[in-house]
């Protein structure tokens, strides 16, 4: 029975599973939700249905998972939410990126073409496939020889991740496959292509994944230059009407309609990126209010008024998270994945019987540890480096350290060390955006970790400024579902609708100043460390050494 | 029933027990040993019989214990061997040191005056007693602004265990004691004094913690300078007539005899140290063989016909090893006591696990996981000074690193680049003695580490050289006997005795050469670190910050 309440669906495509979150329009309330595990979820080892071993750094996924999602979890969440389906007016999507696939020119999938079930590169990509790092090297290493302006639009590096660099490892390891495409796609796209029947590309993905800056991509000059056969690479598989986010990408298709259950013809919201997506859900939409989304890496997202190639930055794009502004992104490739190596690897039996026999978690056990021991007493300053820095060094060959142990150093104090030396690369990257000119007023946390009262506490005392955290445990979808709101016309744009349906508890956390005093000693080593082993050549030679002797 | 074979005994004073040693003069065979340990331990909490809590850092022994080791364990070894006790000819000994003790003119210790008891200066300070560090600190910083020249036989540097520094302590805190103490005499001259009913002092001890150079010991001034009342602590309480090393002492007493059922009159040779003695056990008395005594901490020594003021070495004496030769000591404060603490805190329940159901100990288990990876494949360089540098940087402020850390990164590699770092420790220092003019021809082993294959062969691999091995499992109470032998006529002198006596491996451990040149390129590294962290203020920094927040 129709109500007088309207409904929009946010679908979060994840990198495991699909989630579907039902939001009511008024004032932004979570009815319902309902997640569908993609059945075939990474595929890094052996393509489906063949004995074909997958070359390493590969990852690959099938896009009829994300089509299930539309078919299982839509349903389900319309089931578990009780309301009438005819009270939905609108759909919103973010997934992953870049996770980029070839496509025909009606949008099938090239893996779905008989005979290319067993060509591993016809399949998406997932973010995470790096296995085209040596061509993402030749693209970087081009760019600055030719004094290419973008470059400097994404920190000086282009990642192995995004459109270009897999498209030329396409073009180059099987070039019948990029012959036979008609679309280099990102799956933000190709989803929202499923949903109305036709091919509409968000600036988001093309300005973050697909170098698209100043209303122009890569020139076929640079292209070429690569490799002749890429001169036509933008002209032939990328180029298309870019559309703005937040807008109509078009209307559910009597197909897409069947399978979710939804009524035919309501509103197909842009497509959009899910870190980026984020910010709306935190209310995050006005210039200097950086989102954070901290999970086992964590992605900085900001919206600013202001401009400048703030100097290791993932990108930065005007209209890439709210029309009209540009979007910053930054990112720190290591967070809660060092704190789970080092629980995994570095912390004694002793320890774990002790947390197993108080029924807590290990990281609970060292936080409650750590936190009894006042601030700097563990004489430790740690680089948080155990994945890489992506920003503001933008280097992947870097490694973690840790300095300041004594014979009396205690697993929770080297724990704590790490946890702090993560809120010092975030400090450091706030602080790059201040001295690049682009304020930073609010600093707002969202993602897996916001529910860790001690790394959130030590955040707040490494910032020196309070913490907000979002108030959803469903950010994406909750920010897809609210660009769904604005496609509908529920609201005049993304920013009013953010202010209704967005969630953000303010000064979650604050400062203690007792504890920033003693970190503003610690951040001064930290920041020699960053300097002495991210400009020098010890990490690199280090990393050298090791994958040289590795590989014996 | 007496025989044609002679026998020595040494006995060797430890930091917990005495050990005796019962050898054969003829070709130093070990024919039994007997271990006393001592009632009183080492005495850091509460003065015995009494309720009086002893400061931090405070460590004392009961010479009684002492005198036990002569009434238990010689006994003991005599019953285990079965010899007839007239067929032994000399007793030798070594001890800890700089242990330390005030007593009146006939040897009686202070703190076995009547009323005396209760005063935790009367008793002997053990060598880890670290609590004169303010007054070692005041020594150094007045011997460098007068120029003394004796301060760069020291590394520029005089110990808080020490005798001096021991004795300001002593003056400063109880007057009384010191006023009423004859002799400031080192353990290894006051068990000589109860074997003999003589009072000798080794060269040993007076030129290593006595400061004794060069026939002098620091003048009246400069300690009047320190405190008025310090002017004459040399005249009064330290001079005596110096014995070189494997000179006579004296002859086994009435009183002695009885306690040890030796003959009363044998040979009883001057007192040594542990560390030195064990030299000679290991057949290094000549010219550039140096003997690291490795378990939780390393003691290098080494005889040398050159002399050069090598930087931060921890003393160089003339005659301090063997007679008419330079004596040279050098040490790493952690090396064992790292790996333990390593194994103890930073290893997971899974290892644990498998260890235990593997039937190993944890370094046997991480030794053999870490063996199976080529060299360098970890990524990691260490610093080694968990516990400080003693050489050649002298400086207990500094602290533990660790760099190269990925998410891949497992418990058997840091364990490995811990291994390391000790290595890279230990050819640092051999490398500044060959930079400094004293070439290093050998490097023998001693000590516990030496059971360990894994560690061995990372030394060898690391310095560059064959490992040669002492050939004894009690290398000071083997020293010791040695000693006794050449006190007792057996031999002509130390290296004679030495060669015949003494036992060794050569080329127990052969570098590896594909090692070898992983290693050379870690060592550079290795060195930036030394360099980096070693001169600079980050650490001292640390650990400032670090014992301020402690103390709250």
């Amino acid at each position: 029975m129709s109500s007088s309440q309207k409904y929009v669906i946010g679908i979060d495509y994840g990198t495991l599973s699909g989630r579907a979150l039902l939001v009511r329009v008024s004032d932004g309330a979570e009815i319902a939700t309902a997640v569908y595990e993609y059945p075939h979820a990474v595929i890094e080892d052996v393509l489906p249905g063949t004995t074909l071993k997958l070359p390493p750094d590969w990852a690959l996924q099938s896009p009829t998972d994300y089509v299930e999602v539309l078919k299982n979890a839509v349903p389900a969440v319309l089931a578990a939410s009780n309301i009438d389906p005819r009270d939905v007016i609108g759909i919103g999507t973010d997934f992953t990126a870049c996770t980029v696939l070839p496509v025909t020119k009606d949008g099938t999938p090239i893996c779905e073409l008989s005979g290319f079930e067993g060509r591993p590169h016809a399949y998406p990509k997932l973010w995470k496939h790096h296995a085209a790092q040596p061509h993402a090297d030749r693209i970087n290493a081009l760019a600055h020889a030719r004094g290419e302006s973008w470059i400097n639009r994404y920190g000086g590096k282009i990642s192995s991740e995004w459109e270009f660099a897999k498209a030329l490892q396409l073009l180059e390891e099987d070039p019948e496959i990029y012959a036979r495409m008609d679309h280099w796609i990102e799956a933000a796209d190709w989803i929202i292509w499923q949903l109305t029947g036709t091919y509409t590309k968000n600036i988001c993905t093309a300005g973050y994944k697909a170098i698209y800056q100043d209303g122009a991509y890569p020139s076929s000059e640079f292209l070429a230059a690569l490799n002749p056969a890429f001169a036509d690479f933008v002209a032939e598989k990328v180029e298309h009407p870019i559309a703005e986010l937040g807008a109509v990408a078009g209307h559910l298709s009597k197909e897409a309609a069947t399978w979710t259950g939804l009524p035919e013809g309501i509103i197909v919201a842009v497509g959009n990126v899910d870190a980026h997506v984020t910010a709306v859900a935190a209310q995050a939409t006005h210039s200097g209010q950086m989102v954070a989304i901290m999970g086992t890496s964590t992605c900085h997202v900001m919206v600013s008024d202001k401009f400048s190639e703030v100097p290791g930055m993932c990108g930065a794009v005007f209209g890439g998270i709210v029309p009209e502004q540009w979007g910053y992104e930054a990112g720190q490739s290591g967070v809660g994945d060092i704190f789970a190596w080092f629980v995994k690897n570095f912390v004694n039996a002793e320890y774990e019987a002790a947390a197993k026999s108080a029924g807590v978690g290990m990281h609970t056990f060292l936080s409650d540890l750590a936190a009894k021991n006042p601030t700097g007493s563990h004489g430790l300053v740690a680089l948080d480096w155990e994945s890489g820095n992506r920003s503001t060094l933008v280097d992947h060959q870097l490694s973690g350290l840790i300095v300041g142990m004594t014979l009396a150093t205690k697993p929770e104090e080297v724990y704590q060390a790490i946890v702090e030396s993560t809120a010092f690369g975030a400090r450091k990257i706030v602080d790059t955006f201040e001295t690049s000119g682009v304020p930073v007023t609010d600093f707002i946390a969202a993602g897996g970790l916001i529910k860790n009262n001690f790394v959130m506490q030590i955040y707040a005392d490494i910032l020196n400024r309070p913490i907000h955290i979002i108030g959803s445990e469903q950010g994406p979808a909750l920010g897809s579902a609210i660009h769904a709101a604005v496609a509908a016309g529920a609201y005049p744009d993304i920013q009013a609708a953010s202010q209704v349906m967005g969630r953000l508890v303010r000064n979650a956390f604050q400062p203690n100043q007792e504890s920033v005093a003693v970190y503003e000693a610690l951040y001064r080593h930290y920041l020699f460390l960053y300097e002495t082993f991210g400009n020098g050549d010890m990490m690199h030679d280090l990393r050298a050494i090791r994958d040289r002797k590795a590989a014996l």
